[in-house]
């Protein structure tokens, strides 16, 4: 495994979306890095919460705007849409079949097997502030709940940052 | 704040999508990025331009596909959708009343405090080409139009490169 | 052209969008970044591998699902979709047209340029094997088809690395 400037190689993950498709590709870079000896974080924010809600989600929210958008966008880890194909969620549907076909993990599998390889999991405070999301609504493979800065200082440190969008 | 090579933090974005949620997750990231110290540019191109035209954009174009173009992907801060749970407007407009009631700036508030923070905005020059965008199409404080090579340029100095689409 | 710690300039980018304006904006950036005399790497995953099938792209699979999917998701560099404004098609084709008349490249173009300057366009094996693509349905300028794990070596080692979803 090479290193930078004599740092061990990190990998920072900005997982935005919540779109299966994504949200896998995320969980397969996270763990292939984590798997190498890397320090991972993912920093889930925006769509992306949805990934790591517990199932079922709760559906609450402090007016009727965030009990609306998190009625229309409920997420949890077995619900997650395609961004393409959806069809009604027959995509998706077909697609964990084919990935349980391939031996593919579920999301469900990849949360937990990115907290057995020592990946952090983090939500964004201010997305989950906009949006009504409680730290007792994510899984509880979820250790903190982060602003911008300290996902910056972060990456900032890491020798390789994606956004997942 | 750390340091990567004993150069100072540097933060360049590449703002591809102009759909609010991304849109905002850009400037979130570019405001807090300046605001640790770190140098920070912001590189709008194709649907991202949309971020800062003017309000309200002017419809024009070479021939009548790109004023075509323009007209349904008109933009403009004021304008931008929203990437999903889009309901002809009303999810932005949603958006936009959680954002306020959170505290958050809006997509013209956040263009000002960036060029507070002397967050370096600039075009693309070859999608304001494709798309017949000129530089007086867009809000004052994108400072220059410049190219893929200049950007890669100055990427290729950053702690941190994100690509948001 | 700057070096970050006596390295030459590397480029990797993960494709993973198939959408036309999406996967040209990572060929710019990369055939931009290998004229700089930096090295490059795409790296074509789940709905980008759509951008490298050869034209007209064979329909095939090992089950119903994998063939279904694969209809619906035919690809091949001369039907991407664009992420916005698709309307049946006319987009792309208005798109094509107005790059044409700015001398911009088409996703043909763009992959035999690329391999003229020498960047590496790989596959990603793992969702190959869930979408049932084999190494022959892709262009030949694809040279290997390569694991997130190979990959990942690579981006560590970059100057920077992006994520074109």
């Amino acid at each position: 495994m090479s290193e930078k400037n004599g740092k061990n190689n990190k990998l920072t993950l900005i997982v935005f979306s919540g779109d299966i498709d994504k949200v896998h590709a995320a969980f397969t870079l996270a763990t292939a890095s984590a798997s190498m000896g890397s320090d991972v974080t993912m920093f889930f924010t925006f769509w992306g919460l949805n990934a790591i809600k517990k199932n079922p989600p709760r559906i609450k929210g402090k007016g009727f705007m965030q009990k609306g958008l998190n009625f229309v966008n409920r997420g949890g880890a077995k619900r997650l849409p395609m961004s393409k194909f959806n069809m009604a969620g027959a995509g998706p549907a077909m697609l964990k079949k084919m990935m349980k076909q391939n031996k593919i993990p579920s999301t469900e599998e990849f949360i937990k097997m990115a907290h057995e390889l020592k990946i952090k999991m983090v939500g964004c405070e201010q997305s989950m502030q906009v949006m009504g999301i409680m730290k007792e609504d994510l899984v509880d493979e979820v250790s903190e709940i982060v602003g911008a800065v300290s996902y910056l200082s972060e990456a900032n440190e890491a020798s390789n940052n994606l956004f997942i969008s």
